[in-house]
């Protein structure tokens, strides 16, 4: 809370210029000196920035939304092999697609403005303005019965083991893969609802002989949460993976000292995923002292401009 | 697709009127002849009085957002007591939050207008504008531990199990539990992200003997898609439960002939949660030829006025 | 600012039941003891309860939106006729509408799903789900061409002598007339936008005679303020009608005691539409002790349900 | 309505990669290849570099929100200074904030975790996290009252008067200012909700002898919309002034052959902010073959980038 006597010592806002050729760590520089989502997104990219500085802090990005069937999967990959993630906690839909991708299949530029009932007739399936060929099913299903297991394991090992395998094909198709890039940097990749996907599903029809323990990768997640002093954490888009990341939190002694959140929903339906960094203080989830943002914006137009003030501020 | 030649033979907008003691059924009913969101309420009431009148319909519920700490224990409860569901898939949260009430605790009415730093201090935890006393979860551990099991298990399974053992406690305190109501009525309870949830968690380290095979749930519940030819879905507020719900009937030869969804989320960032409907169609989640209706509204407004006016229109 | 010492003293969340037959004010008093947009949807009908048998409180009402295409205007006059409203503030869009329909013209319930070229073609124009053939404007036009002016007026004034006017009309298409309704309740209507709207456009062309001088409503509208003591507000999706009233507001001595908002838009970007009744005390525009609610929803539904329970609680 | 068979020959998504110091105009380049808003963003800047490249076309500006307060003064001007704005249609609120920042007084970086009634106290202004000492409007009546008329104009001709006074001001005041560079360019800004707004509510009460003719007004922006056979609109937040331009283009034989529109609300409530440009074409505001595209997104993020965009490729 802001006391209006301290109010009399704030800055103004800071009417900026933008010049020619303006770079776009620039420009997030200005943001953070205006007001509204411009200053949330400037203050997001400061407070990330000091994340990454902070050499002690775990960071964790919590990925919902198709963010790779909209063209963020090289940008996500960047976050995690220029060292700005160290757990990533996703939906298994951006596992899919990024296999889908890393196999050779790929999604296409499509419209809102179509007939769903001929995208069906045609094996076109619609994600708003993105199109993806059904038959990239088929595609994933035939690498899928490439891969031999016999074991109960956590679904954070089965995602490094697949991160491994993605070695196998071309360069090229894998070189921006989130999966591999993770197996790379050994970031583990914690995925709660896992069952819920195209990659999941076809686990469960054609690998009976993989088990999943998902109380192990719960447990594992708690032990990061508890073995973490110092914790940043980046969700985009809400959903399980940022419930899943705060409960970690919840039943540790430990809570995040930063916090930046992007997302599109609001608070007053109660909802997690539009609910306020300020209320997960309640639970023990976010520091009372900690660096918090909330950006309100679609995560393809925020997302990749944190990540480019980030490469301009924190890489050599 | 609307040909404007139809369009000549449309209804004029009702410009109706509001009587003393209006009944909600009443006030739907002119909905249905309005525009907008009332328009869309009114003929999602219209769609669900259908769906329950077509005896061969296997009607879903599918249940994202904190509805229990909101008051809607009993709303979704009494949906599946009256019949209006057939299967029930949610998060975890409100699994846990109907057990808290149903061992007594209870939630409060509070405000988003608080320190969530002295609610800390208090334990207290906030969701947006109702507290719950942190020691809410030492009574369900309490009550967690006096479960038995020594086996794998689907989830499905055991919540059915745990449905019963709330017959152990106060007549009072469960009768609108929505757990043992769907145990009474024999309704599956379909949980992906199981381990999403302050009960998977209290599971997790309390019932070593405990294992979830969620591959059987998946399996099952792609069965439940196989084998239903009439299927309808009541979405509430997206999220997982969404997502697997369309999942099954992607991965089967049925789709949807009834959807309705209840959401404020949008469709242009490609969320699921905001999804249309239409969207579902070219993936052969709900078929062509569906009747189909979102209503952007908060869950808590618009489900409980479908459940009474289908209490008015579909119960004897 | 809620005390966590006092929140121990809060009531738990009421998990209500529904009736068969159930009224909406019943519902609605239910929803007082919830959470989230049911609550405040709750509190709203409380508030403007307490605001009508508050027999000093003037009680103004702001209407955006296009509310009498969706079906609403019947509803909007019930408010007039039934003496919950004593000032209405309005865009220029719901009066057009109004005027339309007294005339004999109708709007229609169409679909968003067409082609918006083929509709203008055919010559109707769509607001969203509503459609209303571009001939209503030349019956407008033909009716606008019967008055005579020749005089400089305010547009409050000039509003009260059409709803004079309307009385040359069918009784039953001006019954439920907001225009006529006001004239005869005595209601003025302040219009600041008049010449942002088919209404106004007409008026500009055809008569040349009439001159509106705004200053003099803003002079009476700030008048107004200054006037009343007890001010309650009924802020119907924001826009200049919500501006123009609390700017009266914030030039007088007096500020609202009561204010009740629905709307969707949301504070972050910074708009007047979405901003909170917290930020409108800062400027002298709310009282700081008032008793306010944002609800947020669609009008369409909220209004309604609002009306419906005034009906039962504060007519005899 | 894009054909499946088209779709076939559709690009695929661009994964696209960030370089350090990647500049705003390449990264609005590879947004055009995504999908989601980032795609819809990308598209906004080609179609008005299309529209600025074309030189027959009329660039009109709708601006509502509150740009100033949040530090966008600079950024409007620059698009009215580059030559990328031929006609501003503004709400009143961006004039008095413009005006404010020209007499010198400052807008402040504030916080909406503020008590407002503190802020009261201290006649401090809150718009969202924008803090505006109340003192302003004491400064602006001062320059206010050294303006003279006794005449009856439009309000396009005070605000051209306006900007002109406003060169006896220090020029570092008014270097940036959006009534000073629109006067200096020579593009008319038509506000048509003028009298709600500060500066209108001021010179009602200072200077009795300005009387302003709003028909007038109408008439002028209708010939304008009459007059141009290529009309492109940047269409910032919706409001007022979105109407009262694509009223304009009703009333004229021409409707807008390019229409980017930024806005945060959405189309189902009604209402005319969220409306999509494709129910434009239906009222012939829009051109059925216009290019277009609505860009949901806080206009205080998306403005800066697109002028950005504009000044590296269409500036010398």
């Amino acid at each position: 809370m802001v006391k209006p006597e301290e109010s009399k010592h704030v800055c103004n806002v800071d009417q900026f210029n933008i010049e020619k050729g303006e770079t776009i760590s620039t420009l997030m520089k200005s943001f953070a000196g205006t007001g509204f989502n411009a200053k949330r997104l400037g203050m997001a990219c400061e407070i990330y920035e000091a994340m990454v500085k902070d050499r002690k802090c775990v960071k964790i990005m919590t990925l919902a939304g198709a963010m790779v069937p909209a063209g963020m999967r090289a940008v996500i990959s960047d976050f995690v092999r220029s060292g700005f993630v160290d757990i990533l906690v996703t939906t298994g839909a951006n596992l899919t697609h990024d296999l889908i991708e890393s196999i050779g299949c790929h999604h296409q530029q499509g419209s809102d403005q179509v007939s769903d009932a001929e995208l069906h007739e045609h094996e076109i399936n619609r994600i708003y303005d993105v199109f993806m060929p059904n038959n990239a099913y088929e595609s994933m299903e035939d690498f899928i019965r490439t891969l031999k297991f016999d074991k109960t394991i956590p679904v954070v090992e089965f995602l490094d083991f697949l991160g491994g395998e993605l070695e196998r094909l071309p360069a090229e198709a894998v070189r921006d893969s989130i999966l591999r890039t993770c197996h790379e940097k050994k970031v583990p990749i914690y995925c709660p609802a896992f069952t819920d996907c195209g990659l999941g599903i076809q686990l469960a029809m054609n690998n009976r002989g993989l088990k999943l323990d998902l109380f192990e990768d719960l447990n594992r997640m708690i032990g990061k949460a508890w073995d973490s002093e110092d914790v940043g954490v980046f969700i985009i888009g809400g959903g399980v993976p940022k419930n899943y990341t705060f409960q970690a939190l919840q039943f540790s002694p430990n809570s995040a000292s930063y916090a930046i959140q992007v997302t599109t929903d609001r608070p007053e339906p109660g909802g997690l995923s539009g609910a306020t960094l300020s209320e997960a203080v309640s639970w023990g989830k976010v520091n009372e002292k900690a660096r918090t943002i909330t950006v309100i914006c679609d995560a393809t137009i925020a997302v990749p401009l944190i990540l480019a003030y980030l490469k301009d501020t924190c890489t050599a």
